[in-house]
């Protein structure tokens, strides 16, 4: 691949792929969900070759699904304000007309017919099932082909690395990703889309239920896309078992000023480069000078209290997970010995060296860093804290006979903190640093994903992003 | 089959298979696990043609599993307490060595080479994994071939039909289980076993992440098995994700006489039948015989609070689960049409006229009665009710052109309370009805497993059984 493939990031000028405001077209027929796919199928067409995406397509399906959507729109019986929206799945979710691979050799060919509670949902909603993108295996930190799309030489992030590559590449307005650590708001981070992560539980996981803090989400190239998916999703399939599930208005929530930010700097800080310190520092002074006060952890001793409590979630989310993954994975080593990665065989032997009782203390420490959080939250309107550590990390492969590059997704170290606390995050493209993307985010208690999305609508509007 | 082979039921004589008494045994040379199991093997054959309890078996296995287990004991190196245990697995917890059917035509010949979470530990705990066990319907109410082995006219209860009646007719000393509404205690009650429900999460899962309110948990013939076969699995395999899992002590919980006991009536009291109830009444007298103090809902408002708070369990406690198993019986139904049940596809169309917030009142409403029995559960040692209403109802099969029966497998409204409570329960065989076993339960907050273990095992031990 070559370098003169990379594209300058300027996120003052750069225009993402929006559908919300499409949909008028739609209605007066001057344009048609079908010939919105076909643009999407022409950018795929020009830009696969070097983001690769996909894991796989089924567009005889698609371009079905949508002329189905048109035929509505031109009876004016659109199902829902996303009927037509073209939306990649992430492949670690069953979809009926798609193989679901997981980026996993085990599961190569692996092809159930059914789709998962969120994919029947967006079909229910009238969306344009578009495609299974490509996962980090089972959604760990092994990476696949995806590269990023403003720099092939880089990662996209991981584990939802199609659905973020997609979104950014303009291949379509929407895509499914999944965070258990940092996965869905690390690659909007680094590719430069909004996405949510929901409060724990908001969305439906249908089959996926193995981890106790991983959740569905959005990638979408604006806000209003993000949580149109989002919550057409949750009013047809709700949220996991036992949960609520995201609740809100049907339609984007209004823009809100907030009053106070609490700046939080998690695990990440001490490991964040200079140029990207410095332009999350200019952001927060423009938060400033929009005479939104911020709060840092000197300033009071309850958020100083969440700092401590999140200062390892790197390693209690990654136990926590290798814990409760232990049982599907070590069945799947059995029976597939070669169809494992090395870092999951490795994940693998962390988790059967803990007892229940080292599980059972990480999800103490867990619980206490949600209390830590519920205390220190009424200070402030939101937290804030980047998306991810500085802009994307070169990655060209792993190499025969070295050792395993231990995060080649780029690292959750800013991600982690929040997934621990089951929040609501919404990640905003609000910087560049070196000419690539870099996010900041917005936290919330869990139930506040409306209220994040209404934060950080405010924030994209308002603030002129930073150019780092 | 012949009413001559009914056996009346008598809790004072009946001596149900103990595997806990027979280890010491093992260990002096006078017994092996090998020959334990070729003892159970041996009543399988003379008594499964009427009970037909299993839907797989794999003996080879078991008896290599045994085998190995004798090679442990005689080099004094047992795994726990229940190395050489033969344990059955009921049909919807996969095996990697036997085939996993769910008694639902659509599973038919499904073969995943995994185990469960839990049969993973029990292996790890050295017992012997003897057979798959008959489950109604994928855990539902359409009832397998089972027949209750006091009555082969009656049901063993449901949907651990199976696992029940392969306990109570000796075929094993224990068997897996799994509960939502009230698939292990009623059958437990039916059969004359004791069982472990625990509370919800106690038990990993693993793949049956299902529903919000299932868990697994364990018939045996008595207590000391019951208690050890669950703490074995659970030090091994912990609890469902995000859940502390089963905590207790490594040997059986000791008895404990309790100081008062809140009587529970549930929705199940009025539909009661008089025999029943005169049984219940005269076990309730010589428990305020034996000094222990009794607490009604007119007692306190507390109690009566509670009660009210789970008068429409079975309500509630169905369409919770329905709207949670919605996505995948849909799924199931549109690829094998023929292959589900009309009892699960009515089940799917009461699912599919809820909306979301029809799910979210439901699960306000199961707070608010967790709310209740927190506030009430300090009044007491422990509740006590029926583990089912009377004893197993007769049952011979859906007749062609008529409406089906609404309950083949009875009647879950003595439990559905406690299962939406999530709360940890334990049965006692301590009474008959008409020659048939008829069982009570203790009941108590989540976590409190080894406390109602203590509770039960006091009562088993101190009181005597009621022939009504």
């Amino acid at each position: 691949m070559s370098v003169a493939q990379r594209q300058t990031y300027d996120p003052r000028t750069y225009q993402s792929l929006t559908f919300h405001d499409a949909v008028v077209r739609f209605r007066d027929g001057s344009d048609t969900p079908r010939a919105y796919l076909e643009r999407c199928l022409q950018t795929v067409e020009e830009r696969e070759p070097v983001v690769r995406a996909f894991a796989a397509r089924n567009d005889e399906a698609a371009r079905a699904a949508a002329d189905a959507s048109a035929e509505r729109y031109k009876a004016g019986r659109a199902l829902s304000p996303i009927d037509g929206m073209p939306v990649g799945i992430k492949d670690l979710l069953e979809t009926r007309d798609m193989p679901t691979q997981m980026g996993c050799e085990a599961y190569r060919g692996n092809f159930p017919k059914r789709d998962n509670a969120a994919v029947w949902a967006l079909r229910e909603a009238g969306a344009v099932v578009f495609g299974k993108l490509v996962t980090a295996e089972l959604g760990g930190n092994h990476p696949g082909p995806t590269t990023n799309p403003f720099d092939p030489s880089r990662t996209p992030g991981g584990s939802s690395s199609g659905s973020a590559a997609a979104v950014a590449a303009f291949m379509m307005p929407a895509a499914i990703g999944s965070q258990v650590g940092g996965s869905i708001i690390r690659p909007s981070g680094y590719c430069g889309n909004v996405a949510l992560k929901p409060s724990q539980g908001g969305i439906n996981r249908g089959e996926r239920q193995s981890t106790s803090m991983s959740t569905h989400g959005i990638h979408a190239g604006c806000i209003e896309d993000m949580w149109l998916a989002a919550i057409e999703i949750a009013r047809r399939a709700g949220g996991d078992r036992g949960y609520p599930g995201l609740c809100g208005p049907d339609v984007p929530p209004e823009a809100e000023r907030p009053l106070r930010l609490m700046v939080l700097e998690t695990e990440g800080w001490a490991e964040l480069d200079d140029a990207s310190k410095t332009a999350f520092t200019m952001l927060l002074e423009r938060i400033q000078g929009a005479g939104i006060s911020l709060l840092w952890r000197a300033d009071n001793p309850l958020i100083d209290a969440l700092e401590r409590s999140i200062a390892d979630a790197r390693t209690v989310a990654t136990l926590i997970t290798a814990w409760e993954n232990r049982w599907a994975i070590r069945n799947l080593v059995n029976e597939y010995p070669d169809g494992v990665s090395e870092r999951a065989k490795a994940g693998l032997a962390r988790a059967e060296a803990m007892t229940h009782q080292d599980y059972q203390m990480l999800l103490l420490h867990r619980a206490q860093a949600q209390a830590a959080h519920a205390a220190a939250a009424p200070l402030a309107d939101a937290a804030i804290t980047l998306s991810c550590p500085g802009p994307a990390t070169p990655w060209s492969g792993d190499r025969h006979g070295e050792p395993l590059a231990p995060r080649p997704t780029g690292d959750a170290v800013f991600n982690t903190g929040s997934s621990m606390l089951f929040a609501p995050c919404v990640s905003m493209p609000l910087m560049s640093v070196g000419g690539l993307p870099v996010g900041a985010q917005v936290v919330g208690l869990p139930g506040q994903d409306a209220r994040m999305t209404s934060v950080a609508r405010w924030l994209l509007q308002n603030l002129d992003p930073v150019i780092g």
